[in-house]
């Protein structure tokens, strides 16, 4: 939970500047208290729906690992987040194996870990089936379909139109599990969807909903049982503070469409869904320190975090609140645009943000930074990576130590003849 | 140097399949036959003018030897990048040291190694010069200043704006420069601008030139002797493939103008030039490997490199020609989307190319990935980063190592307490 002590930003009663003293700047800082508030209040409004945690939003193995025992399955998009869910101890029957584009070695781990399977392509439904025989095993699996519904996001992260690279074409689906159906070791138990991300309204998902019963009904016609229905991740949280829909009343209006029709197909069908930003997004604030203040054009306040370490402004054009976190108390005087240290016109985290006066050495809080934030993180223009820390009742731990220069040499190697 | 044996690309004689064998996919393969031949174009374009590589563009560690062995300095941008340089055998005086938002760190790392700064505001100078005076050392300086020159160009890499967040405003040029030369221990050398990244012409250069020779008459006035004059990189490639400006043409559009000027500063005045993607752009291929075809909204091929690997065409709607890397010799017969395997409808390499027909395991090559291609590249959806490969007279070195599973764990700890 987020505080203030004497004018300083506090994290679960840890205040901020006790973090970087120890851990430098840049860091992300995570609130375990704002975390464990976010699982239970999807736990209470879902009780009976299976809820995935979409991994790719955060993959830091301690806050997985506090979602695992909060009983929550995992949303992997490749082998790496596979064996993160599996460090993290996620059980395999709980796993969800998503993705557009899966290599045989990744196909290959899933099937070997035991993970359930969301397929893309006809290609990949092959390549299952014949590794599941070599395998000896049998593999359960949903397809990934389009619904083609047009949620209102930005058109980066719009996953469900009929011209995305996901998922099977809606007039194919039927005849791809007809194809499954009939294909040994894979076995058709569900169907799944993803809409996109960062969806602020239930409408959009209440019409995939629709459509999924719709096209349910032809693939039971085949003679396959389906058990779950997985209608994806993509609740959006409120960057701009202004207020959004809760969880709860997502979950009625989700269910109340949900109830009515799961008689249709199966009175046992499960709801499955995916939330990711919505669990971890407003978890996690970045630090960052103010190297210098220019009077130009605009103010320009440049901090140490640029877009190699937050990418969502830069590449999604998106909002953040920013705040100076060591002057809390202080009024709002000047208008200031916050730029990062990389050498781009783009490189700007906030623009034309009211604040106390800034200076030197200030710390900004970016909020909202808890969902793909450092895992899109590189280390452009030769920066290190920064610090992951988790704030719980007063005290804080380091779950990702900051880079130094030795990890950008990493793994070069000039060769003798250049000597 | 790029070319074919029976269907399958080579680069300096080296089969790209030798090369995916041994270092998996997908991997970034430099041609060293075309790096040197654009270190010497440029060499021979600006044979009296001093050349500084854009170290951003790309830092494998091998191909900044080579740079440095033809006699290039260096354009850092962060205390990485000078770590970087100085490991590559770059001297200290051939290095500027640029950035917006430089920490106090890095300052003193800079004023200890000995190399020249390029100074963004005025909160830099101060710093500066207190650290100077505190290491006993005098810096060589230049002021990064904004011409408000308007490159045709990516907005989000038009530096020179006079709304960017670069460089001192043209109108505080002169009273920076006044304050430079009376502060202790900061010596005003030169003059700085950079106006953008890809631009295609010599005329906004040409206008900035103009510019700074403007005002640094009266710079001079003050007492300064400018000794330099580095109007920074900017030289775009062709991505096209349709024919661009040769580095020749470029350096005799840009030297008659600045030898016509010359004089009315300093007849040993030097011109400096920052060059980066120009240098590294069409000396590499991105390899990538197809997982799968399929006939949906479009024919799309997904395959292992995505916006992980290279942001480019993701963050910019960057344009790279692609090819089937192992058809070469095959007729182009139908029109395919390249997907990458992120969980984004944004990670499209490349829309509607006519390929020869595309099968999974197909090798895909996209050109024009040497800058800005690695350097950017994350482990975003928990993907280990790729290889990079130099080619030279049919043999080819590992230059980086590829990242496995257990470089995504890295510095990750999970606290006892969650345990």
């Amino acid at each position: 939970m987020f505080g203030e002590d004497d004018g300083m930003l506090t994290v679960d009663g840890v205040r901020i500047d006790e973090i970087v003293q120890k851990t430098g700047t840049p860091v992300y800082v995570t609130s375990y208290g704002k975390l464990m508030e976010n699982l239970r209040a999807y736990k209470s409004a879902f009780p009976n729906q299976r809820l995935l945690y979409a991994v790719k939003a955060n993959y830091n193995l301690a806050i997985l690992k506090i979602i695992q025992k909060e009983g929550f399955g995992a949303d992997v998009f490749s082998m790496g987040e596979l064996y993160l869910a599996l460090l993290a101890g996620f059980k395999p029957e709980s796993i969800l194996f998503n993705g557009n584009s899966k290599s045989d070695e990744e196909i290959l781990a899933g099937i070997r870990a035991g993970v359930k399977f969301s397929v893309d392509s006809l290609d990949e439904l092959y390549t299952i089936s014949d590794m599941a025989i070599k395998e000896g095993k049998e593999v359960e699996i949903a397809f990934r379909v389009n619904p083609d519904v047009s949620p209102e996001t930005h058109p980066k992260i719009a996953t469900g139109l009929k011209k995305s690279k996901f998922g099977i074409p809606w007039e194919q689906t039927v005849e791809a599990y007809r194809i499954a159906y009939e294909l040994p070791n894979v076995i058709p138990k569900g169907i799944h969807c993803h809409i996109g991300s960062q969806i602020l309204s239930a409408s959009p998902f209440i019409e995939a909903i629709n459509r999924l019963f719709d096209v349910s009904a032809e693939i039971q016609k085949i003679g396959i049982e389906l058990e779950f229905m997985d209608i994806g991740g993509g609740l959006g949280i409120d960057y701009e503070g202004t207020g959004s829909l809760s969880k709860e009343d997502f979950s009625k209006e989700i269910l109340s469409v949900f109830e009515k029709r799961r008689d249709e197909i199966n009175p046992e069908l499960e709801l499955w869904l995916e939330p990711g930003r919505s669990i971890v997004g407003d978890t996690t604030v970045l630090i960052t320190r103010v190297n210098s203040v220019k009077r130009a054009y605009k103010n320009f306040v440049a901090v140490d975090a640029g877009f190699n370490t937050l990418i969502r402004p830069a590449m999604y054009n998106a909002y953040h609140r920013v705040s100076v976190a060591n002057k809390l108390n202080r009024k709002n005087e000047e208008v200031y645009t916050i730029a990062g240290p990389i050498c781009e016109s783009g490189d700007i985290l906030a623009e034309d943000r009211k604040l106390p006066v800034v200076e030197k050495g200030d710390l900004i809080a970016v909020y909202d930074a808890g969902a793909y934030g450092f895992v899109m993180s590189s280390q452009y223009n030769g920066r290190p990576r920064c610090a992951e820390v988790l704030a719980k009742d007063g005290e804080f731990y380091i779950i990702r130590e900051r880079e130094d220069i030795a990890d950008i040499v990493g793994k070069q190697k000039i060769p003798e003849l250049l000597f």
